[in-house]
């Protein structure tokens, strides 16, 4: 996980490093609303990477922020696994993205099919989402 | 209450905005957090005003930050009566303001005052404030 | 829409202004986190309350806070109509709050219900909010 | 402008509302966190439209959300008199907004030219967007 | 310390979790406001807890929550030590809370103390809490 | 990097510490929203300081905030390396940071003699800010 407080940053100029981080292999990337000193509003961005692309997320940073610092600290985790099925909605097929550790299964449909289905026939995104997960519990689970 | 949300402006640019809107008359000046499109993180700032100082205030707000446009809205406002007493601590004197509204009456240390007398004696601010509201509730309410 | 901003206030008592401010029939109370003058974080009370009990919540308001001043504004609204229906989970019953708005239709099952089921039985909270939703779907709406 | 208290709303599905509501002709939507009852952390939507919209938008929030219930408010606004001009950088070329009220005139470089220009030559934002900004100052402003 | 973003679940669902992880040994529970790629707002859920409940509050976090995935960290801990004595107030007794480190002693009237003689006398919270704290300040510390 | 929890301490007090910490050496500090059980709004307070001067910290935290505990952990840092130069304005001599790391290289204008030649000046801050950045690019930078 690295660390930055951005104070001399705009908003803008975040948008743009999260999507090249991204794009730059992070796992995951957010900013959080910080109050420093002098009473600046300002951002921290967390970036989680794997170890080996530290170097690469650490120049990225400090070519594209103004911080002049970042700071690390390696955590542990635990990710469960995960598989994909397709679901059949009554609007077009979702995948399901299966997530199973021990005894614990949980299915989520994927975000970008049910963006596009909804676009697409002008409903709503919670209806095909919700739609999905009722097709996903239906579905025999057996693989 | 003039508001404007800032995604082009840094918290530095910030932190002086607001110094320059209390300078100039406003009775607060505020930030809260907010998301903005394209994944901005960005900050909404609230200024409350005399609405005789509206244009003061959105001169200062446009030349100082890069927003381009401030929208402006009237509220109604119920604020209590104060008057201020002196209390002694054994620390020191500390104005205590006094506010009250029909039946009901509270005391409030002045924080400059606390900030000072702790600094000063080298003992914790909430301790100066802390004896204070003693003091205060003690006194004689007969003005 | 009431509205102060509090910075001489725990947020220990804060949750206990939010408690007194529903028992006293407010619509709706929230928090939102500001940042105010001289490094203060802060937090924004918003209560949203029949105009009839704005004296009331005006009181409780400057009783159990540290603000000396609120201010008002009258907001319209659009509320969808509610009704409910009961759905049959594998679980137990579970009550469905149905909201319509011209052609719009939604469902929503009730927290309390859910939360109850799924402590009792000793299964996830979200087991029991998704076989409500696909319970309440397959419901013939003919009320 | 539109708000809405969200709580029962993924995150996922609040991106997703934020483009539809830009692409139905919002002038801006943004979300601030906030804390409702219940130990719930919560998002507040507002958005800001031409009042000519309020029926779109209120449809399209009412279908794709969770809420069942919307406030609305008229707030005036001043905005800034805005041309373009190019400036010419040693990346190639930036569309400048310059923007006028009375005698207060701001240059700001477009953030698309500039995000372009950095992804392709593979230099940072903020090198772009500085140098757009030191052209646009030395440009004559006759126009 | 465990921490895991959650931008695919429900505020409602979130206040269920917090709930269930403090009633399952957590030491403590909080939310931050984060933002996401996508333009989504999400929460940030951090559980401090024993180490040896680990295993307990992930697999908490999995079977509530819609994340597949949550990091953890050591980090050390400087608690103060605690002993608790009870006050007499107008309103009746509140327990104080007695924390010592070093030369640093510190009182803090229970919350629930001071809430419960609150509601029942109908007065503010913090008529109770400051007389809590008066009556604290004059006992003799001598234990 | 200490951390500390904070529910029953006002912004006031926040304001007051955050000082103190900084004019006790600590390289950064800054606040965090965060939402507590009970319905507590609260404030992350987040100090990044010289391991040694750890106790210090500890101390101070302990004896201005209501807080018993502080979290610690270590975390990595890499900071850019600095220098200073001056840059010539149209409005005055500004110091200009520069930083850079491997072949990075970045400049930022001093915040602090910006804001004083803007307020003698009575121009705006971001007019200084933009010409110390146009005029720091064009020298030479053979230090
Ligand atoms: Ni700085
Ligand atoms: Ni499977
Ligand atoms: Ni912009
Ligand atoms: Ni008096
Ligand atoms: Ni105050
Ligand atoms: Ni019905
Ligand atoms: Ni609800
Ligand atoms: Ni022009
Ligand atoms: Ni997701
Ligand atoms: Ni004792
Ligand atoms: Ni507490
Ligand atoms: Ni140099």
């Amino acid at each position: 996980m690295l660390e930055a407080n951005l104070d001399d940053q705009t908003g803008e100029g975040l948008g743009y490093v999260m999507q090249r981080l991204l794009d730059a292999g992070a796992y995951d990337v957010f900013f959080t609303p910080i109050q420093m000193k002098k009473n600046r509003p300002a951002t921290q961005l967390t970036v989680l990477a794997d170890p080996a692309a530290q170097e690469v997320m650490t120049t990225l940073i400090l070519s594209e922020t103004s911080t002049i610092g970042i700071r690390y600290q390696t955590w542990q985790r635990t990710v469960m696994k995960r598989h994909f099925k397709a679901a059949q909605t009554p609007y077009g097929p979702v995948q399901i993205k299966v997530a199973t550790y021990g005894k614990i299964s949980k299915m989520t449909p994927e975000y970008a099919d049910c963006a596009q289905l909804a676009q697409r026939l002008h409903i709503p995104f919670k209806t095909v989402y919700q739609a999905a997960m009722s097709a996903a519990t239906q579905l025999d689970e057996e693989d």
